[in-house]
C-alpha cells in the first residue's frame, strides 16, 4: 500500500514536469503552468480510480499529493530557460513518468483482486491517459499516438510483465518493479534507439490521372 | 439483462473496428490499433456507466468484452487493405454501431428506473461519445459535429422512439428495436441521401472593402 | 443547499448559451447546437460529481436543469443572428458563467466538508472544465489556454477567496459572494483591461544562421 502511493507522488511530480514543460510551450502564466500540470499528473489515475469505482480519487483522499504537482509546476515555470531543449525534456520525462504511472495503475488493480485484463488496462490506462490529455488540451499531437513510437506498446508490455510475474511468483513488489524495468527499456529503447513494431500501410494511392489506355 | 449484455457486445465490436480504422488513417502500429480500438468500442458505454453510477463499469464486470474489441482490431490491421474506401467504410460501421448503442444506452437508463429525459441523455451519450473521443484523440473532425449530417438528431430521435414506445407499450424488447431502428435509418438517410436538417447561418459578413459613399 | 442548486441553474444557462455561441460558428444544426450547450452546460459540474464521488451527478437527480439548457440552445439557434459580434458575447457570457460556476463547485466541497486544497481544485475544476470540453470538442483555442488572459487564475483567486473568507467568517453565503466577485472582477478586468500576470517566455531562439566566425 505505501510502495503504491509512492508510485503515485512519483508519477505525479513527474507527470507535472512535462505538463509544465508543454505549457511553456504555450507560453502561459504561472497559474496556466499549474492548471495544466496537474492536469497532467493527476490525470490517469483519477480515471484508474473513476473506472475501479474507488470510494475516493487518490489525490481527494490525499490533497498533498496536489502539492508535489503544484511545485514542479513552479520549478519549471523559473527553470526552464535553462535547459537546452524542452522538446528533448519532456519525451525523456514523460518515459520516467510513464515507467512509474504503468506499476502504479497495475498494482491498484492487482490489489483490489481484478481479472488480469483488468490490470493490463488499468495500467495502460493510468500511464497514457494523463499526458493524452495534457496534449489534446494544449493541442500537441499526443505521444502515445506518435506514428512509429513505442509508448502505449511499452505501456501494455509493463503491465502484462507484471501480470506474467504475479501469477508466477505471487511477489507483488517484484511484479510493480518488473513492470517499470519492462515499460521503461522499451519506451527509452524506442526514443534512443528507434526501437518501433511494423506501422499500418496503405496499398499506395493510385495515380489520379484518368486512364488513357 | 441479457439483450442489453448482446446490444454492449455487438455495440464494441463494430465501434472498435471503426476505432482502428481510424488508427489506420494515423498509421499507427497494432498495439496503437488496439488502444484506439478500444477507447472507441467502449467509451461511450463507460461514460454511461460513471454518469449513472453502476456499481462496476460494463467492461470491468466482464472483462471479455475487451476481447471483442482486440480482435476488431487485429482483423483491421490485417485486413484493412483490402478496403475500396476505408473512409466510407468508418462512417457505415459509424452508423450501424451508433444503431446498437443508443439503445444499449437508454435500456439500461431505463432498466434503473431513470426519468425519460436521462434516458434520452443516456441514449445519445452511449452512442456519441465513443466516436467523439475517437475522433478527437486522433485530431479528425468529430463525425457528431459534421455540419449538416444527422447524427445527435439520429441518435436523439432513436432514444426519444424509445421512451415512447416504452411509454405506449411497456414492452422494453420493442422499445429498443424502435430505437435501434430510427436511429440507422436517419443516419443511413442523411449518409446515402443527404438528410439533413437546417443549420445556422449568420448573416452574411459585410463586406470588408471600406465604404465608398 | 437551495442556493448551491440555484447556482447550478444559472451556470448551466449561461455556460449552455456559450455552447450554443459556439456550436454557430461551425454551423450546426439544431441538435448540434443542444448537443455542444449540454456539454458546455454541465461538463464541469459534472466532473465535480465525479471526483467527489456523489451518489448522483447533479443533472442525473434533477433532470429538469437541463431543460435550462436546451431552452439556451434554442434561444441562441433562433437569435444570434442579432448579436453584433458573438465573439464578444461569448467571452463575455463564459466570464459570467465562469463567476457563477466556481462558487458552485467550491461551495459543494465546502459543503461536503473537504479538505482546502479540494475546495479549491473544485472551484477551479467546476469552472474551467465545461469551456474546456467545449472548446475542445469544437476544435477552438481552450479559452483557458488563451496565452496571457486571467481564466485559470480567476477561477483559483475566487476559489481562494472562498476558502479564505469561510475560514475567517465561518459563513458560506458570504464566501460564496467572495468567490463570485474575486472570480468575476479579476475575469473581466483581463477582458476589459488587458490584466495579466506575466508569461513564461524561453530564451529568444539562436539565429539559425551557421557560425560564421
Amino acid at each position: 500500500m505505501t510502495l503504491l502511493m509512492a508510485l503515485d507522488y512519483a508519477s505525479v511530480a513527474v507527470f507535472a514536469l512535462t505538463g509544465a514543460l508543454v505549457a511553456s510551450r504555450s507560453q502561459l502564466d504561472l497559474v496556466g503552468f499549474i492548471f495544466v500540470a496537474c492536469l497532467t499528473a493527476v490525470g490517469g489515475g483519477t480515471i484508474r480510480d473513476l473506472l475501479l469505482n474507488r470510494d475516493l480519487v487518490f489525490w481527494v483522499a490525499d490533497p498533498a499529493i496536489l502539492l508535489a504537482a503544484v511545485c514542479a509546476a513552479v520549478v519549471v515555470f523559473f527553470g526552464a530557460h535553462l535547459l537546452e531543449s524542452r522538446y528533448r525534456a519532456i519525451v525523456w520525462l514523460d518515459a520516467f513518468a510513464l515507467a512509474i504511472a504503468v506499476p502504479a495503475g497495475a498494482g491498484v488493480a492487482m490489489g483490489l483482486g481484478h481479472h488480469w485484463a483488468i490490470v493490463l488496462v488499468m495500467g495502460v490506462a493510468t500511464g497514457c491517459f494523463g499526458g493524452l490529455m495534457r496534449d489534446v488540451v494544449c493541442n500537441e499531437v499526443p505521444l502515445v499516438l506518435k506514428q512509429g513510437e513505442l509508448y502505449a506498446t511499452a505501456a501494455f508490455a509493463g503491465a502484462g510483465a507484471a501480470v506474467m510475474t504475479s501469477l508466477l511468483t505471487d511477489d507483488g513488489m517484484l511484479a510493480l518493479l518488473a513492470c517499470a524495468g519492462v515499460t521503461f527499456v522499451l519506451r527509452a529503447g524506442s526514443i534512443a534507439f528507434n526501437w518501433r513494431l511494423p506501422v499500418y500501410r496503405a496499398r499506395p494511392p493510385r495515380p489520379e490521372r484518368p486512364k488513357q489506355g
